[in-house]
C-alpha cells in the first residue's frame, strides 16, 4: 500500500466533569487526509485546503506528529500529506488532534502497523504540544481509539477505552468567536477546594458507570462541572442560554467542548439531538453571532480508511 | 415477622482514589444484630456485646439511625436492638456504619419494606454523623447495597452501584492503634492542586472502568491516591512497609481503609489474598503491634437475614 485516504473524526474533550482526562469521537464531522509514501525522508505537507494553516512541516501539527513517528521508525523514506480541513481550527472540537492523529495513523497503516495505538497517541501528542503548548491526549486518544476514552494517567501514559451507549448522540455548536486554548488554560486556577475535587471525581465515577451500564439518566446527572465550566464559560457569550435551552429541549447534559468556544450536548436518540441542535442554533441567531452546528452519533471506530 | 437476626458487613471506604465517594462491602467480617418489634414507641438497645459502646439510644449509632427512620414512619410501636459487635470500633472498616445501616435495614424488613434503599442510606447517615461528626455515606451505602458503591452526589443523594469482579478479594489488617475519624479528617488540607485533582479523577475513572470490565490490572493501576494517603498514612506506623509487602506478594493495590488505621489490599483470587494478608501480618509482628486480619470476598448482597 503506497497511499491511503482517511477520515479523521472531530472529538469532544473534557466532557464536563472529566477535565483533561475524558474525550469522545464524533461520527459525522471530521477532516479528510491523503497520506502517500515518498522515497525522500521527511514529512511534506503538499496540500492544505479548508483552513488557513501553516504548511511547513515544523509548524504544522500533522508535520510534527509525523516527524515524531519517523524518529522512532526504521523506514528510510518519507510521506506526503494532503489535508482537507473540515474542522475549523480553534473550534474546540479537536481540529489539531484530527490532523496530528490522522497523520500518524495513516503513516502507521502504510508501514504495516509497526506501532501500537498507545505509541500513536504519543506521536500525535506532539502535534497537540505545537498547537496549544501542552501535549495533552484527551482529543487524540478518542480520535485514535474511537468512542469514549479516559486518559487515566500521563506518566506512564494509560488510555482506557470506555463503552459508548448506542443511542447516545452529540449536538455541537461552534460560535464564530476566537478562544485560544492557551488563553483558556491561563484563566484556570492552580488550586481547587478538596470539596469541589470530591464532587468532580464523584461525577467522573458516575459518568463512567453510566456509560458502561448505558444508564442515560445517570450520564445526564453526572455531566456536571464545578471547577472549569464556571470559569471558562465567561469567555463564551451565550453559554448559559445555550445550556438552558439544550436541557429544556431534552438534552441529558451540556458543557464546553474542550477549551471552547464550541458547546456540546448529549442526548438519547437522534431526534432529541436534532431538536437540541436547533435550539442551540436559535440562541446564536438571536445574538447575530455566526455559528456552525453538528449533530452526530458517537464514532466508535476512530480514524477510518476511505480509500486505499 | 416480629424479629429478625441479620449480618451487617464491614466496609472499606475511600478505596485509594475514591476519597469520600467509593466504598465496598466485605463478605467474611461483620456484626450480627437482632431487631425486634415492641409495642412501646422508641428504640431500645437491650444488648451490646463485643465492644464497649454507649447503649443509650441517643448516643448509639444504631439508636439515632433507628430514630431517624421512626420519625418518618407511621409505625406506632418501637424496636429492641441487640448488637453483637464483631467489628472493632475505630478500626476503619465501617464499624459504626454496620450498626446504623443494620438497624434501619432490619427495621425496614420488619415493617414490610416501606422505605427504598436510598432512604435507608439517609437514615443510617445519621449514625455516621453521631460517630464522626460528618454524615458521610461511603460506608453505609455499600453496607446497604452490597458490592462497590459510588456516592456520586450528596445534594441530592445519589448512590450508584458498581460491578464487583468475581475474583476480587480483600485483605485487611487492623493495627491496634487509635486513629479517630474526626482527627484524621482534621489533618486534611482544604485545598488541593488542580493537577492532583486531575490525577485523582483519572484514577477514579480508571477504577470504575476496571470494575465494570473486570480488568484486574487496570483496577490495580488505578488504586493510587495522591491526595489523602500521603497525609493520613503518617498516622499509621508501618503503612509504607505493609503497602510494599502487599504489592510484593501480588496485591493489585493497597491503601488506607476509610480513615484508618486499617489498611486494605485487593488481590485477584483467594490464594493471593491469603498470601497478602500473611505478609501484612508479618510487618506488625516485627513491630510488636497487636493486629487483626481479615481475608474476604466482596459481599455483593449487603446486609443479610440470618434467621427470622
Amino acid at each position: 500500500m503506497e497511499s491511503i485516504k482517511i477520515f479523521c473524526p472531530a472529538t469532544i474533550a473534557n466532557i464536563s466533569c472529566g477535565f483533561d482526562v475524558l474525550g469522545v469521537a464524533l461520527e459525522s464531522v471530521g477532516d479528510e487526509m491523503v497520506i502517500r509514501k515518498v522515497p525522500q525522508k521527511g514529512i511534506f505537507i503538499t496540500k492544505l485546503v479548508g483552513q488557513d494553516l501553516p504548511m511547513d512541516t515544523e509548524n504544522n501539527v500533522a508535520g510534527v506528529a509525523g516527524l515524531a513517528l519517523l524518529a522512532e521508525s526504521d523506514y528510510e523514506g518519507g510521506f506526503e500529506i494532503e489535508i482537507n480541513k473540515k474542522i475549523k481550527a480553534g473550534s474546540g472540537i479537536g481540529s489539531s488532534a484530527a490532523s496530528s492523529s490522522g497523520a500518524v495513523w495513516g503513516m502507521n497503516q502504510l508501514l504495516g502497523e509497526p506501532f501500537p495505538a498507545i505509541k500513536l497517541v504519543q506521536f500525535a501528542m506532539e502535534g497537540e504540544r505545537l498547537a496549544s503548548g501542552v501535549a495533552h491526549a484527551d482529543n487524540v486518544a478518542p480520535a485514535l481509539f474511537g468512542g469514549f476514552t479516559l486518559v487515566r494517567s500521563y506518566e506512564p501514559l494509560d488510555i482506557v477505552p470506555i463503552n459508548s451507549p448506542s443511542e447516545l448522540y452529540a449536538s455541537v455548536i461552534h460560535p464564530q468567536i476566537e478562544v485560544k486554548t492557551s488563553d483558556s488554560r491561563k484563566i484556570l486556577k492552580t488550586n481547587i477546594t478538596l470539596k469541589d475535587g470530591i464532587r468532580q471525581w464523584g461525577n467522573v465515577g458516575g459518568l463512567i458507570a453510566g456509560l458502561f451500564t448505558e444508564d442515560y439518566d445517570l450520564i445526564g446527572r453526572s455531566l456536571v462541572d464545578h471547577i472549569v465550566e464556571p470559569i471558562r464559560s465567561i469567555l463564551i457569550p451565550g453559554f448559559d442560554e445555550v445550556k438552558a435551552k439544550s436541557l429544556e429541549a431534552g438534552a441529558l447534559g451540556c458543557g464546553i467542548s474542550g477549551s471552547g468556544p464550541s458547546i456540546f450536548a448529549f442526548s438519547k436518540g437522534a431526534l432529541t439531538a436534532e431538536k437540541v441542535t436547533l435550539e442551540m442554533s436559535k440562541v446564536y441567531q438571536d445574538f447575530a453571532i455566526d455559528y456552525d452546528v453538528h449533530t452526530s452519533k458517537i464514532n466508535t471506530q476512530g480514524i477510518k480508511t476511505l480509500t486505499q
